[in-house]
């Protein structure tokens, strides 16, 4: 595995240029954090906790209703949205979003960074 | 409460309309099904207790990030959209979609049957 950490973070710093978009993070599926631009009143091992719980339902749910393999997990509550993402094999995307954000953006932004993350990843 | 059984069949008729919507089911909070239309293949059962998981995932995710109450979670697979809203303040409606399905249009008319849906119970 060639971990690419410059680039890595460079992918995330870029995904803070999306309207509404609050801060990411790239945790391994066993819930470690690889790196993270998150604001300073989120911790990171929430993030990496919460991030392996959504992708936990997340697969279990498309596994018992025959929805094939997992992709994206988005939750909206009343003050932001939280996506989760599959980076590779063996990595999570978790973003951040403002109600404010445009979700259509978000997520093209949110799937363009979790390709070039699984490049940068080596995988 | 009163339960208007007729009138929330129709809602849940009137969702298939959506082009690529596949089936829906109206859930109370501990996962007992209350009104369903789902294809013949997807057990009731299975669809109550993946719902109930979801948002159970979802408020805790919402709690600890601080993204304020719960409103709606989806969860895409490489086989079709799995989504699951709020229906007033103790039921669930849960809805599954091809990958066909636009979800920007998927999205309005799960909210719209979910108001309707409120109204219905008696909330």
């Amino acid at each position: 595995m060639t971990f690419r950490a410059e680039e890595i973070e460079q992918i995330l710093k870029r995904l803070e240029n999306v309207p509404g978009l609050e801060g990411s993070a790239l945790v391994s599926s066993d819930g470690f954090m690889l790196a993270s631009s998150l604001p300073p009143d989120i911790s990171e091992d929430r993030v990496a906790a919460m991030g392996a719980a959504m992708v936990s339902v997340a697969e279990r749910v498309n596994k018992e209703l025959g929805r094939g393999r997992f992709e994206l997990a988005i939750i909206s509550g009343g003050d932001g949205y939280t996506l989760a993402t599959e980076v590779g094999v063996d990595a999570i995307l978790i973003v951040l979003a403002s109600k404010t954000a445009k979700l259509g953006l978000v997520f093209y932004e949110v799937r363009r960074a979790a390709e070039d993350l699984a490049r940068a990843l080596g995988r």
